[in-house]
C-alpha cells in the first residue's frame, strides 16, 4: 500500500483572524482534507499562542466532524497537565461515540511554559515533572475508561468510579452510570509527537504502542525517532510497524514547480515562515538540522532556503521525486501529516495543493525494502 | 414588551440513543429554535444520567452556533468542581468569541454525588464544601478573564497569569499571549440555576447580579425564589429586574387542547415522565409543590395530574391562560425556557409546538404591573 495522507491544523492563522474565523477555516479545511481522501486531520490545543489560536481542539473537531464521511480527528494534542483527567477522559469517550470512532487521542506534556502558568504549574519548563503529570493523567484516564469501581488519590489529582447503585424497581436501568467509554469499549488509540532528536515522547510511545508522530525536523531527528520507538516498542513486546509512523511536513503542491514555489514564497506560507516560524526556529535552534541535512550555514537559512530545500514544494512530479530520496535515505513512513497554514482569504489553491498531494503525490510513495503501509491497528498496553 | 422564549435541553433522550443521535437533534434543535425565534437554548452538563447524556455541551454549543444566526447558547450549567478552572475561563471566553456574543454562562455545583466521585470528589452530597469550589473556581475565572498578572494558590487549584514578555525585536506582537477573554472583554454574563425553595443560589444569584433561572416546582417555589434574589440583589446595590428571570417548564403546545394533551400523554414527553421523572420526582419530594398547589394528595399526583394541573399544555388559547393566571400570582418572569424532549423519531408535532409558543403564546404575555421585558443586560459584580 502507499503512503496516507494526514494534515495537522495548527493552525498558523495570520494574526488577528478572529475565532470565528479560525473556527469556520478548521471546518472548510477539513471538509476539503475530506473530499480529498485524506485520512486523519490533527488540531493543535494552545492557550498562549497569536499564530496558534486553538485552545480546544474539540471544539472544532465536532463540528468538522458532523460536516465529514470518512476522516479520522484527533487533537495533537491534548495537553494532559491542563486538564482535569476525568473530565477529559470522559469528553474524549463521548467524542469518538459522537464520531463513530473516526477519532484517535493525541496526548502531550505541553511545550509553552507560560501556557502552564496559567493552568496553575509554575514550573512549566520541568520536563521530568511535566511527564510525571502526564502519567499520573494517562493512569487515571484508563481507570475511567474502564468502568470498574475505584477511588485513587494522586499527587496531581483525585477521581474515581462509583458502585452501581441497584434500581429500586426491577428493570430500574434507568438510573445506571451513563457509558462515555471510548467508541468501541476498551482505549482510544493513542499518538504522541515529537520532535527533538533524543525526543522522550518516542521511547513513552514505544513502551505504550502509541502512534508515533514526528514533527519533521531534518533527517537526523526522524531517523533516530524511529530507532527510539522501534527499540522501546519491541522491548515491550510489539512488533514495531512502520505504517503507524506519521511525520509532519510542509509540502506545497500545484502544476509547475515554478507555480508551487511562487504560491509558497509569496502567498500565506511564507508570511507565516518569515513573521512567525523562522525566527522561533533561529532562536531555539531548530534550524541546525535542516541546516545540516543541506550542508549550510544554519544562520544562512532563509525562506527560500526552506523552500528549496527543506519543504516538499513543487509540481507532483518533483514531490514525489523529493519525498522518494526522503524515504531512501530514512526507511520512509505511514503517513505524511501537512502542515496547515492560513489560505483562508483565498483557498482554491491550497485545496488545489490537498487534492495533487492527496491524489497525485501520495499514491505513487511506497515504504522501501517491501514494507507495506495499513491501516492503523488499535492497540495499546495498559499501564 | 412581551415575555421571550428559551429552551432548555438536559436533553431526556431516552436510553439507547447513541451520542450521534443526541447532537444531531441537538443541532436540529437549535436550528428549529433560532427559525421560531426563541431567545436561547441551555444545555445541560452531566456524566453520570443515562437520560441526561451531554458530558461536554460545548460540543453541541460549538456546531449548533455555526448553523443558527441570532439565538444564543449557555450551558446550563458547567458544573465547576469538575473543571481546570483556568482551562474552562479560556474556553468559556473563546466559544462567547466564536458565537460573536451570542453566549452566556451558566454555572453550577453539580447535583449528583456519583458524578462528583468521578471527577475525585468523594463529598459529593455536601452543598457547602461544593459551593466553596464553585467560589474558587469563579475567583480564578474572574482572574484569567482580566488578563492581568497573576498566581494564586487556592485551596483545590493553582492558575496565574504570565507577566507579557517584551518581544525580541521591534513590533514583535507576533509573540503575545492570545486573548482569550470573552467576546467584548470583560465578564461575560453569568446565570445560575435554582430549584429547592430555599435555594442558595438564587441568594447568589442576587448578590452577584447573575441571571437567576427558576427550575420550576411549584408557585410558591417560583415566588420565594424572585423574592430571595431581588433581596439579595437590592443589598448588593443592584435593581432587580423580572426580565432577565428564566423559569422552565414543561409546554406544549398543538392546535387543539385534545391534540396537545394526547401528544404529551402518549408521546416522548409521558414516556420520559413515566419511566425516568416521575418517579425521581416521587423518590425526592419534588412532587409536592405541585400537589399543594392543585390541592391534591402528592401519592396520587401521576403523569395525567401533571397534563392538567401542571405542564403548560393545550392550544394557544389555553396555554396563554394558563400563563396569564401563573403570572398573576406570583409576577411573572422574562424568559420561558422550555423543557425539551426527545422528539427525534417525529420531529413534527415538537418543532410545530416550538413555533406556537415563540408566535402564538410569549407575544401575548406580559408582566403585570406594567413592568416590561427588556434584553438582557450584561453586567456582573467583581468578587
Amino acid at each position: 500500500m502507499a503512503m496516507e495522507t494526514g494534515l495537522i491544523f495548527h493552525p498558523y492563522m495570520r494574526p488577528g483572524r478572529t475565532a470565528r474565523q479560525t473556527v469556520d477555516w478548521g471546518v472548510q479545511t477539513a471538509i476539503a482534507c475530506d473530499k480529498a481522501g485524506f485520512t486523519n486531520m490533527l488540531i493543535s490545543e494552545h492557550a498562549s499562542e497569536v499564530w496558534q489560536n486553538i485552545p480546544n481542539p474539540e471544539l472544532i473537531i465536532t463540528a468538522a466532524g458532523l460536516q465529514t464521511k470518512r476522516i479520522k480527528f484527533a487533537p495533537m494534542a491534548h495537553i494532559l497537565p491542563h486538564h482535569n483527567p476525568a473530565k477529559l477522559a470522559v469528553m474524549v469517550g463521548w467524542l469518538s461515540q459522537i464520531l463513530e470512532g473516526r477519532y484517535f487521542l493525541g496526548i502531550g506534556a505541553g511545550a509553552y511554559p507560560r501556557s502552564a502558568y496559567l493552568h496553575g504549574i509554575k514550573n512549566g519548563a520541568d520536563t521530568s515533572f511535566l511527564n510525571e503529570m502526564v502519567r499520573e493523567s494517562l493512569l487515571i484516564m484508563e481507570k475511567v475508561w474502564k468502568r470498574e469501581p475505584f477511588f485513587y488519590e494522586g499527587r496531581f489529582w483525585n477521581a474515581g468510579f462509583p458502585e452501581e447503585t441497584q434500581g429500586e424497581r426491577d428493570g430500574d436501568a434507568q438510573h445506571r452510570m451513563a457509558n462515555f467509554a471510548p467508541w468501541g469499549g476498551g482505549f482510544p488509540e493513542i499518538a504522541v509527537a515529537g520532535f527533538s532528536s533524543n525526543s522522550p515522547s518516542m521511547k513513552l510511545a514505544g513502551e505504550r504502542n502509541f502512534k508515533p508522530i514526528s514533527i519533521y525536523s531534518g533527517l537526523d531527528a526522524v531517523k533516530k525517532h524511529w530507532e527510539t520507538y522501534a527499540e522501546a516498542n519491541i522491548k515491550a513486546g510489539f512488533e514495531p510497524d512502520r505504517s503507524r509512523h506519521a511525520v509532519t511536513q510542509t509540502i506545497f503542491v500545484a502544476d509547475t514547480d515554478r507555480e508551487a514555489k511562487k504560491q509558497v514564497m509569496e502567498g500565506p506560507i511564507g508570511y507565516c515562515f518569515n513573521r512567525y516560524l523562522i525566527p522561533i526556529f533561529r532562536r531555539f535552534g531548530m534550524m541546525d538540522g535542516f541546516a545540516k541535512d543541506a550542508g549550510v550555514d544554519p544562520d544562512k537559512a532563509d525562506l527560500e532556503f526552506l523552500v528549496d530545500h527543506v519543504f516538499l514544494v513543487g509540481s507532483p512530479d518533483t514531490v514525489v521525486e523529493k519525498l522518494n530520496a526522503l524515504f531512501e535515505k530514512c526507511g520512509g513512513w505511514g503517513t505524511m501529516q501537512v502542515e496547515a497554514h492560513d489560505f483562508s482569504e483565498d483557498p482554491a489553491p491550497w485545496v488545489y495543493s490537498l487534492e495533487l498531494i492527496a491524489k497525485h503525490v501520495a499514491p505513487r510513495i511506497s515504504l522501501p525494502g517491501g514494507q507495506t503501509v495499513g491501516v492503523e491497528k488499535r492497540a495499546a498496553k495498559a499501564l
